[in-house]
């Protein structure tokens, strides 16, 4: 089996705090999105990310990319869409598209790696934690 | 008729990008949900904000006023309930307040006021447009 | 000895991430600088944020209030001044102005209200912590 | 002549509003140290950004690249080095690294791509106004 058409959806609405002085989003705004779908993709398959961290066990971005292809607006709703490649070692790549609700426009293409880090020793971690890897498991397929 | 007791109610959920280093909300995150609830408490009464502005009225925050009475915290989630004052002038006021989603805890209490500007003369509106006051009122009571 | 006059100046810039739509800085973008320029105030009387917070005391606001007089646009720069009441008790009480380089206009008003906390009881403290203290009492007079 | 070497330098520093849960930096707050960084490259050329958008011509960010190394933390200072690749055509590179005051220590590295548009007509510009492309030569080398 293998998940690589599936895609995590999470709906965003661009609200005034995410425009700057040209109307549109902010390019910087995109990375809270990303983020919250991230974690919102996490928590439907049962992993609390702020229980990971009470844990001792975090997971910091290592590496970030954006495309923007096109520009969010002020009222505009899309979608986020994510998904996790098959995990390999202690580094979690996750695939972004953000797209417009029927899915005709394109406005970002980005990738985010994680790393799972020990809280306490403040170290990349040998390997990921087994309830996280379990769930990472269903997600990548 | 009054609406006393209506509270419009916006769901939220703390990210790791609403926190600071004490692991809480940092105080300025909230503000951005206070935005978020009043842009979609204005479309639930079908006035579009983008189309306000888009039309030369714009609806800037004149005062703001936040209370934090405990903390929320990564992972949480939380109501933002807001209502509007009957309106009288070109000022709007809402008023706040930030639930647990069972009511019982109590985070932020807050009033915001909002004054009409038209965009092209930079000046504050003689009087609310018509099609918004109109909204204004059905929700205000 | 009075400081009644005594303001610290904290010089800010809009950048475009402080912007929205209207080309205008964002309401809450102001709450930031209102926040660099009390650490800021600090360090220059000695006493280094994070060190407090390492050493177990935390700072967190329990109160804003900000009134919008005049709006800051794109490329503007701008000082932020603010200035502490004399000390009594636990809670520490923050005045603002934020002004043109030349004092001419006026864009905001405000005060923040914060309390010391132990951050280990999780509890408001019973005193302020005597390094703090010295350093207030000699910040407001 | 060739500016290899050169590097714009825009000290920063972190305050409460740029961190996390985790006690360091919000992988997203150094996004905002980047863009001032590069507004204020330019402005020490004698470009002013906002200028440049009133009149008519926006430099949208189209790809962002960024490389975590080590974590900024609470009270810490840095600084941002920027320089922009050789001009061609109507993209502008922009490399980044964030460093420790006294260079020992290497924080992010990055790379930021603009492309210049006419606002009016929301198109790419077929070539890059002259006064920016003037000054852009000076920096470029």
């Amino acid at each position: 089996m293998t998940n690589d058409n599936y895609w995590f959806e999470y709906p965003i609405q661009v609200h005034p705090h995410h425009t700057d002085y040209g109307g549109i989003v902010w390019h910087g705004s995109y990375i809270t999105w990303m983020e919250e779908a991230r974690v919102e993709c996490l928590r439907n398959l049962g992993v609390e990310f702020a229980d990971l961290v009470a844990l001792g066990c975090d997971l910091p971005v290592v590496e970030l990319i954006t495309r923007y292809h096109q520009s969010l607006r002020m009222g505009m709703g899309a979608v986020v869409k994510t998904r996790m490649e098959p995990l390999s070692g202690v580094r979690l790549h996750w695939d972004y598209r953000i797209e417009s609700p029927d899915d005709r426009q394109l406005y970002l293409t980005g990738r985010v790696t994680l790393v799972a880090i020990d809280r306490h020793k403040g170290k990349i971690m040998r390997r990921i934690p087994p309830e996280l890897a379990d769930a990472l498991v269903r997600l990548s397929g």
